[in-house]
């Protein structure tokens, strides 16, 4: 299979088993359930779980004991992206262009899905994954630990109560690596812990999954700059004009290049101990550096 | 020990763990951390984290290796407590007395340390939970079903459709079970769970959880008729006023007390199997029906 192929695979994989864990969720009160499938199918590229599914296929050849886990960060990405929008946080009125969840379902059935989402997380996880008992703790530790305090719901934290302030390097680094890259590294690991990685592995690939994360944010802040908005569902130079803390309105478009292109590399080269195996990952993590949108 | 020389000991217990975990968070961004921290220390009965730890203790002799559970329940309580309040759900600025969350931090940031509580409630049992790992498992099931679309957040959702409305008595019974009787239900059950409970003592005890936490809900809406307002930390009357839908503005007071005592007997009845090893919470259920706040 070539690249595109196998991630097009993956992705209707990962929607088959969305749309199949949401009818565990049928029975619940409708407007809620409507709510979390609006914000789980209004596109997305399943980035997380397909890194998940990945790295579980360095140790394993099927993927699909993992798709409770995979299934589990997309809904914590998307419960993340309801939030983030409410009007008392960014007060997004669209996002992938498509009006946002409180608009379509007002601000309360939007705080819900979004609670809901996350505790499906869980849920999902915990009464239906088949993996070893200790591997699927060690797994779903990870990933808690990842979207809480210290991952992503810190980022939040740190970015809105930044907002309108000019961050430097290392602050706006702190503050990708929360706020997206933790999850990211969450979804590699694990993926690693449930395939049962040795210490020596999980190091190179939390390793990866940094240079991994940072690249896919320089590149989104480069694609607000320098992308088709048509392409990207959203108004481009959107970032730059609300004073937003990207890598290009720090550094620039050229060195953000530069730097893209670096950990790129990086990422590529803490992958060399699985050789053939990591296939796959390298080549997706080449697409993801040169994509359009 | 008498009864409420117990219940102050586990009560004690559990705000002694609820600050060690949060010693866990102190590392993450200050605001969302205090903003937890309010919110969990604001006052509250630890009813649910005191029937887990005494569910425990049918079976086992000593509750702290269900600490970890214990606090997630009210962590999960606490979260639930701050969305509900917020602008666009209750819209209420007071709680237990004191301000809201969203008063004090601001709507954003009640937002995130609701979130924050919901993911450290997992993130405490998965990290430091040393019971059995399939027992674990099992208990953190089922709280997370009782918490999620199918219990407490389908409650509310529920509510908020319902507002205005008055409902019928078999609708009142399903969204209080919902609401608040699931994660009580859960309570109760996950303690048992993790202290290996059989199928029969399973069924028994989930009976004992329903008839109880329809008891608790009543006598909490009498109270709000006839307590004081002083004693309860909030304004009396409120419900009633606010249309919102009571045992008490459906039944009248003369059969919502009729029909306290009748599910505190049934409660009690329940736990007949657990002979001497349930005296406390045989005490404990006669207690709260006959609570002044």
């Amino acid at each position: 299979m070539s690249l595109t192929q196998e991630l097009e695979h993956k992705i209707k994989l990962v929607n088959t088993y969305l749309k199949k864990y949401m009818q565990r969720a049928a029975a619940s009160p409708p407007p809620v359930c409507e709510a979390m499938e609006y914000s789980l199918f209004a596109g997305g590229k399943r980035i997380r779980p397909v890194l998940m599914m990945s790295a579980y296929e360095l140790f394993e050849s099927d993927c699909i004991p993992v798709m409770p886990f995979a299934c589990a960060l997309e809904m914590i990405h998307a419960y993340s992206l309801i939030h983030d929008d409410l009007p008392a946080m960014d007060n997004s009125p669209l996002r992938r262009g498509l009006p946002t969840s409180h608009m379509v379902y007002g601000e309360a059935m939007a705080v819900l899905a979004g609670d809901a989402l996350l505790n499906f997380a869980f849920e999902v996880c915990l009464e239906t994954a088949e993996t070893d008992a200790s591997r699927t703790l060690k797994a779903l530790a990870c990933i808690a630990n990842a979207s809480g305090v210290h991952g992503m719901i810190g980022g939040q934290v740190i970015d809105i109560s930044s907002e309108g302030q000019k961050l430097v390097y290392d602050q706006l680094k702190i503050l990708h690596a929360k706020k997206t890259g933790a999850l990211i590294c969450a979804a590699v690991l694990s993926g690693a812990i449930l395939g049962g990685a040795d210490a020596v592995q999980l190091e190179s690939l939390k390793a990866f999954a940094q240079n991994f994360g940072l690249a896919f944010q320089i590149k989104d802040d480069i694609l607000d700059v320098e992308g088709d908005s048509a392409t990207l569902g959203k108004p481009t130079g959107n970032d730059a004009q609300g004073l937003k803390n990207t890598y290009v309105s720090l550094l620039g478009l050229e060195k953000s290049k530069y730097l893209l292109s670096e950990y790129t590399k990086k990422a590529q080269d803490n992958l060399s101990m699985f050789g053939e195996k990591a296939k796959f990952l390298l080549e997706l993590t080449q697409f993801l550096a040169a994509r359009e949108k």
